[in-house]
């Protein structure tokens, strides 16, 4: 059964004085007059973590309550940082089980009224337990994996600052376009580099902003100018250092496959994508780990304008995530109202693409551990599918295991990709090294080191001396004295 | 499409020093032991308030990972304290969307280890806010159902403390024979009056306890023994002010007509039922919502032993909510596990139904307002559905309709129910007297009195003289002052 979309509706993304629930409605309101529906069979919710950041439980019922459709089925739905995404996608299976003809996706969040450092703390519980106790946060995370990038494609510090500012300031020059956009500001590589380190390599302008704004989008089973081609979603393991690669998501790929299976499309289909942007790195293993360009040479075509508004396939023509804002619940529904306007035709003048028949959106859950991508299409669109169709994406996805054994307490590991916080989260010093360290027995393990004041003095590849404090692994430079300490504790020990 | 259970499975609940998603691991592999399955298409994950409850969020990840399932997509869905049975319905229209084949569906709460007043304030954030600010608990508000139920149906206080004890004491008895639940202890009249007053009238043996647990189902397109037959969905309004009724709920009787539709069924042919009974009343309530017994009549089903194990139409023969325990994300799952255990043949000698091919959960998210009704039945039932087959259940639905015109600060009104509550939330005095107000213009409000003491002061359908104190509704009795001082206030201005 092929699903619709009927309406779509936005808030402006910013800082906003309205209730969650009247941003909520807002967008609600646009997205049914459009499909010009007064009532739905279901609403589904997306709210990330409501709980936390507005003090409220039970949502789902007060925005059926909000929006006058009390009686009506509502139910939240949550996915981490994908949770517009996999809110579209339960919708998307109630609607084609054939049960309901008409839902209203509707997805939020409010987050800028909260102290920085509490906002942080939050949006940190979607890190596994285990390296949130270290004091990392998502930025520290995606620093690592942004270290590790640079390194495994031979990428010098310098060169790995001036893609990762050319990304801020192709989607805030994007996001000057778009009237829901948070920043519409164009940003230099000067102003970029003036922009404070939150956690090295990546900087302020490096990080999708904190931001209240709501998304809603109408599915039905009736017929109309747009069409759900394709959804994926899968998850990857909790922990980031559980991982087999640091510079690319198994579960974007996971998802990819399943999305354009489903859509029996290749990426080379796609004419434009919405890609999850939270970190600017992530714009560009997001366009590799979705099949546009080879691992490692996403960033080329960022440099050479491919991904640029103009370009041969533009991504976050709406700015991203980076420059619209990241309502954490909202932004994977926006994505998709964004590739909706594309599609229609109505992103205006300035921001509206020649080739818009068929767009792409991938939304990150957590840290790479809760993804989707959705392909929607004009419904018009002229396709032939082949018979006997295969897909010609075919991803490397090295599936991760974890060691049943334990990490030693101690000995000599590998440094493999480390950074230096400073955004530190509620109640820990900063500035604050972590860094993920590959022990002898090939285990990897989180270790940190609060002595460190500059990424400077540490390399990666080298050799650490591990060690625990306070249950917590502490690494420090493999030095004589380290050595000594390695060869003495590896020594027969005397009776 | 028909939908079939192949596997389920529950820990016991109670206090465990297990995490939660050990506890939800625990279940999740016994029904995919059952279902004799490694692995599923989707996960969809139960949890209520993860967030404030055990400090993580991402937890539709977690579990993924947790169980070794990593890779697939796992939803994190949730609809209050009926989370269970959202989750159920959730992962129902996946599945008969028939782009999944077999879908585990998890659901857990971990509560005991907080401290009671801070479990309380986390359950009472489900409730609207405009009368959680007056210090409004559920207890509280099912308690104020409570004495209009009694009000409503003629039942003198002594009355309905007997009903409500028989309520604990049937579902109590019926507990002692489920391996699974919190209490397997037999209670007495005695014991019943001898429990704290939580929110007069109801006591502590009134209410559903604090429990730690989890519970599983695989749902699949496979035919198996048990089938999904019917399940219906609704919500009412936030505020229980705004309801047209305080001693029925729209939201039950609404998912009960969409789950009798779907089944082709009436309340007649239902055999058994697990009802919501985070109340005494609740479950009485419940059956009459139901179509099971006319409205004011449920209490006379309960005392003349129909809804015992043993009688005609046996409800919570798991010991429902009360005794089997209710952690709130769990419950509405439970519910379903202990319908096909009954449906299966293996409750266990002593609580195993000989009626038992088709059985009814209903469960109430909120304080009445996401409700879900779900019908379960043996494959191999003989059904003749006559041609042009139409439901005879048609309960009164008043939708409740809110006042455009904001109430009065000041006037006379009507004491339409009242509690007065000792087990106060954080931050508010014991005891607190908290009622609804019909005002003259017809508006209800939630009011409080601080300074009754005891419930036995005041007298439901009494006048009441209201007025506001910092920005919140306070009541007191109509007195000679009130009267003069109301007087004074409707007569002329002198200028």
């Amino acid at each position: 059964m092929d699903i619709y979309i009927s309406g779509v509706g936005m808030t402006k993304f910013g800082r906003s004085k309205d209730s969650l629930e009247k941003m909520m409605a807002e967008a609600a309101s646009s997205a049914l007059k459009e499909a010009q529906l007064e009532r739905v069979d279901a609403i589904y919710l997306g709210v990330m973590n409501v709980e936390e950041f507005v003090g409220d439980s039970n949502f789902a019922t007060l925005l059926a309550d909000t929006l006058g459709l009390t009686g009506i089925p509502s139910t939240r739905v949550e996915t981490a940082s994908s949770t517009g995404a996999g809110a579209f996608e339960t919708a998307f299976y109630a609607v084609a089980s054939g049960h309901m003809k008409h839902v209203l996706v509707l997805a939020g969040e409010k987050m800028t009224h909260l102290p920085t450092a509490k906002t942080t703390r939050i949006l940190s519980e979607v890190i596994d337990r285990s390296e949130r106790r270290y004091g990392a946060t998502m930025p520290a995370l995606a620093a690592m994996i942004a270290q590790k990038y640079a390194r495994e494609f031979n990428l010098s510090p310098l060169k790995l600052e001036d893609i990762l500012a050319q990304a801020a300031i192709k989607n805030h020059s994007n996001g000057t376009f778009n009237p829901y956009a948070q920043f519409r500001k164009t940003i230099t590589k000067e102003d970029y580099l003036k922009s404070q380190m939150v956690s090295y390599p990546l900087r302020l302008y490096d990080c999708a902003p904190i931001t209240d704004g709501a998304s809603a989008i109408i599915l039905t089973s009736e017929p109309t100018p747009i069409k759900v081609s394709g959804i994926g979603h899968a998850t990857d393991t909790a922990a980031v250092r559980h991982r087999t690669s640091f510079t690319s998501f198994n579960s974007t790929k996971e998802a990819a496959q399943k999305a354009y299976t489903m859509a029996q499309l290749n990426p080379s289909d796609i004419q434009f994508a919405e890609v999850h942007d939270a970190f600017t790195l992530f714009e560009i293993i997001g366009t590799e780990d979705l099949g546009f360009f080879p691992p490692g040479e996403g960033w080329r075509a960022l440099e050479e304008g491919i991904t640029h508004l103009r370009g041969r396939l533009p991504i976050n023509p709406s700015g991203g995530l980076k420059a619209r804002g990241h309502p954490v619940g909202a932004s994977g529904l926006a994505q998709l109202v964004e590739i909706v306007y594309q599609l229609k035709g109505e992103a205006g003048k300035k921001r509206q693409l020649e080739r818009a028949e068929i767009g792409l959106a991938q939304s990150i859950g957590g840290l790479g551990n809760n993804n989707l991508v959705t392909i929607l299409e004009r419904s018009d669109r002229k396709r032939i599918v082949k018979e006997g169709w295969s897909p010609d994406y075919h991803p490397e996805i090295r599936v991760s295991k974890k060691s049943s054994t334990p990490p030693p307490s101690e000995g000599v590991g590998i440094l493999e990709t480390f950074t230096t916080l400073y955004a530190t989260p509620e109640g820990f010093r900063s500035p604050l090294t972590l860094g993920f360290v590959k022990t002898e027995a090939g285990e990897m393990v989180m270790a940190c080191n609060p002595d460190y004041r500059s990424p400077k003095e540490l390399k990666m590849g080298k050799k650490v001396y591990l060690k625990t404090r306070e249950g917590l692994y502490v690494f420090e430079k493999f030095t004589l004295w380290s050595r000594l300490k390695h060869w003495s504790k590896g020594s027969p020990k005397s009776s």
